[in-house]
């Protein structure tokens, strides 16, 4: 099984490091930081490498632990977490093509299988949830300490217990971790309530763009580079911006988009009942899960706006 | 014990009047409903009386049964709901002062024990939550129908399971609520996250006039009465208005004022950490819990934001 030959690779490793997804959230820092503790259970110091993430999860348990950067060339095992593709790695590639094994675990239904050993389950709605799964078979004691990490990645990707993919089990398990101690409340307005002041000032602008479109069933509203500049917003601070639209009674697809530093547009595209904006972000090159997805267009913000629109008609009832 | 009087007044009454406090939210809703669902399992029919409630708590099954009034003057036993004194009733409160027994089921820790039998605890965190420990002694399967009904009090009542009082219990319930093929991410959706267009034109007032005081430790902004009429606002439009101002970073304080239709103001106020809005409004002849509390002033708008940010300013750190 996956999981044995995974246990084998850790015990048989020196140098380990735990790589995540560029613009980490939640789910991606949560994991990093659970199996870092969980490795450390079982008698092995890694290195956790994110060179930036929202201040927001600085209050996560051995965040004062991860690096920026570091220094070892060759690394005897690479885990890769939460991380559909090779390429998110970013920052992290590099040390991860270079160490001598490669892991990943991962829950993203695209994932294109690029490590030695691949746990990935579609089905996860976190990949802290996996994790749950793995640190039991291993019999690796989830304390409050791992809990706290493991709880913020399935808030932060089950959008505080409110997608579709949460399931029985991860409410059973989450009354485990409050059993155990975890404060759950706390970490869901940490994690999911706060906005940070840059946030909530892109959310203004948002909001007072927003356009009601096609009876209702469509919002289209945006961000400037000028807007991000003279805000000062950094990685995470767009985080929320999209489900604004979403959540207007009556709207069937959200969209927005957000003007990148080499003048194209990032779209978000969100659907609350039947739109598959994947489909649709397909078509321009992008992709994602039926109900959230994004792509990137090289035009115009109004020549975006019209391309998106264009394809939604098609499918809107 | 309580539950087994209770039982026995339902099993001898032959017209029940089910209540609920006024301005109903889905605890309210969902419990009164619930409430209906259970007693016809046990051959008993009732009446669900509340005259005015926001459409998006029109999916639940058996609202189409809900009535605005009735011509019963005097039933045999009144069941009142998630309300913590009589006064809160309203529009029932006849109805439940006629009947010949009456009965009450609560979760609010200001509770006055108006009723008959009185089963009251404020440890749930739901009106619906204390529902299910009723419904299972009593031996009434908890059905997809019941089900809906509870999970939604327990969504609107806990916040989306974000706020403290969520126990172990709660998500041991919705698990099981799951399993039973209750669609909880479509229910949190529709109690949670949707807003009504009326709702997000005052959301984007409120936004625009937010102010940020004592170095970003406090917000203040506030609805008129021009604005509740011009933007048509409705029963259950204003909600969720004051934690916009609550969730930004650093903020211990949200002041959140609306202007009633006698030019007064209703006061609802919210913290994160230490603050105890409850003593506050207790100043002002209001109330509540620590964290979230409320009260109304009969000053202009200036002096009602002056006499409330004295208050807070004694006692933030």
């Amino acid at each position: 099984m996956t999981l044995d030959s995974i246990l084998e690779e850790i015990k048989a490793a020196e140098k380990i490091v735990i790589l995540t997804h560029e613009a980490p959230d939640g789910d991606a820092i949560g994991s990093s930081l659970a199996m870092m503790h969980a490795l450390r259970k079982i008698g092995k110091e890694s290195d956790v490498i994110i060179p930036e993430y929202s201040r927001l999860f600085s209050f996560l348990p051995g965040s004062e632990e991860i690096k920026k950067e570091s220094d070892i060339e060759e690394y005897d095992l690479a885990i890769a977490l939460d991380c559909g593709d090779i390429k998110r790695l970013k920052y992290g590639e590099k040390h991860f093509e270079d160490a001598k094994r490669k892991v990943q675990i991962d829950h993203h239904g695209s994932n294109t299988m690029f490590a030695d050993l691949n746990f990935v389950n579609p089905v996860s709605p976190a990949c802290c949830e996996i994790l749950v799964e793995m640190f039991q078979y291993y019999g690796i004691e989830i304390d409050k300490t791992i809990g706290t990490c493991l709880v913020t990645g399935i808030i932060t990707d089950t959008g505080g217990f409110r997608y579709q993919k949460t399931s029985a089990e991860t409410f059973e398990f989450t009354a485990e971790l409050l059993r155990e101690g975890v404060n759950v409340s706390d970490i869901y307005k940490r994690v999911q309530d706060t906005k940070t002041r840059e946030n909530f000032e892109l959310s203004k602008l948002v909001i007072n763009r927003m356009e009601l479109l096609e009876d209702g069933k469509v919002t289209f509203t945006y961000i400037t580079q000028e807007d991000t500049k003279r805000i000062g917003a950094e990685v995470g601070d767009h985080e929320g911006l999209v489900e604004i639209g979403r959540d207007i009674e009556g709207v069937e697809v959200a969209i927005f988009i957000r003007e990148k530093e080499d003048g194209s547009f990032k779209a978000s595209l969100r659907s609350n009942d039947y739109v598959n904006v994947a489909d649709i972000c397909l078509l321009f090159g992008g992709g994602g899960h039926q109900r959230a997805a994004g792509c990137n267009l090289n035009d115009d913000k109004d020549v975006v706006k019209e391309k998106l629109l264009n394809e939604i008609r098609k499918v809107l009832k």
